[in-house]
């Protein structure tokens, strides 16, 4: 999926929300558990009930990959069945170097048919270049993330002046540009996408961290909003965990769609639907 | 496997040889390729040829994880057929957030019974701590790779005058201490091994680069090893792609006892054994 039809996609559902699939087997709810694959039986009843409100899924490749084989093929079946229109993110974390990375690349984007997969920049370029061989396809590089340790290293000051996320970013932009990279930005340090976007402008933001995490979505959009959205807000249990009743799906449909609501608005008053 | 009983199979084995199983389908020899589980059957043969004189094996993650579920279970047999008392690595090179680190952390330590696992340190301490929690299991974290991108970020110069892997050093002492946590360091980096060791004196370092990369096993020792050898370098395609042919493994065994004389050699020069 190009930048452009992304946007497209945005301005048609009037949402920017991303639903995360961070469907832990431990959790699900037990009106599923007597199915054959549990996981894949609620993502399907999860993905019907918030398709229209989302332009993104994003399944966090550890809660699949703890379940052994049978976890990837769940994960499997969850991706084929989410309808093509929609930005798929594998939010995998990954970051080796050339060949594997090389490896990496062709599990997520040939294997399974990811339009996205997130990368650690930690190994630096030739940990990501590989996967920007790939047309139509995205690094979504981690930069300034929500967690607590995301303070260990990423707002360390360089020698240079720079924090070590800024001079990630910079960095970044010698391999790829704002139609191939998107960056991990945790909505809990929202004000720090003033600076972040005098240095990608154009790009887009893979945005956690609203809700549960605390994060504002009014000042994501505020600091973060560029003129073709350039946002992906991401919320994974607030919608998916909401109710562990039988009508979870349906609980999840009616937050997605608050959600969506109010990035209608959000839209509307940055001129862009 | 404690620190103690590693170093024990060192003294015992005069060898701390890792053996990276880096078993890459596309480049296997083709007398394995009529079984059923052409990787399996490589692994266990070079396995039962090396086993004498490495301490340790390191498979990539992603050379299996490219397979699919085929791969997980090449993996997993592999990792059954190991001899108990050679430590294994999983190189997954991992690092989510908090509980998404406890799943990895549930699926090599428990799903897969390995001993240790490679960990990103850029989303900080969440990241790594989870892994932290299992008795008798180890972190290997990132510190200075031995890549080209490796030169990236990681000796980048913060304000405090430390580069960014001593500050990633040093931060990990307080989650961890040289009974839990290694550190990767590229052989091709080998006179950074003075600093580091100023650092980590008694930790165990996993160093990959020497060989193919051009790092220098001598070297390595010169500034890297301490009182508990505190080495374990690995050698991936040097030893199990020497040969295409037939003798693949007759060859991967020969070329692991050169190593491992050099080794006897260096240990004794250091009075280790």
């Amino acid at each position: 999926m190009t930048r452009k039809e992304l946007f497209k996609e945005i301005k048609r559902k009037k949402s920017f929300l991303c639903v995360g699939l961070d469907s832990d087997p431990m959790k699900l709810p037990k009106c599923v558990l007597a199915y054959e694959d549990p996981v894949f039986e609620f993502n399907k009843r999860i993905i019907d009930a918030t398709k229209d409100y989302c332009v993104a899924y994003k399944p966090n490749i550890a809660f699949y990959e703890a379940q052994g084989t049978k976890g990837w093929e769940s994960l499997k079946k969850t991706l084929d069945y989410i309808p093509k229109e929609i930005f798929t993110i594998s939010d995998a974390k990954r970051g080796d170097i050339g060949n594997t990375s090389n490896l990496y690349a062709r599990a997520f984007f040939e294997s399974m048919n990811f339009d996205s997969v997130t990368v650690a920049p930690y190994m630096g370029s030739d940990s990501v270049t590989p996967f920007l061989d790939y047309n139509n396809k995205w690094v979504i590089l981690l930069a300034l993330t929500s967690n607590k340790g995301g303070l260990d290293f990423q707002t360390e000051k360089l020698s240079s002046g720079e924090f070590l996320f800024e001079k990630v970013l910079r960095k970044s932009l010698e391999w790829g540009n704002e139609d191939n990279l998107m960056y991990v930005v945790g909505a809990t340090r929202a004000k720090m996408l003033k600076e972040i976007r005098k240095i990608v402008p154009d790009s887009f933001l893979l945005i956690p961290g609203v809700g549960a995490q605390g994060g504002s979505l009014e000042d994501v959009v505020e600091y973060g909003m560029n003129k073709s959205c350039g946002l992906l807000v991401n919320s994974s249990r607030g919608i998916i965990f909401k109710s562990s009743e039988n009508d979870f799906d349906s609980v999840a449909g009616e937050e997605a769609k608050i959600i969506q609501s109010k990035m209608e608005l959000l839209l509307e008053k940055g001129n862009l639907i």
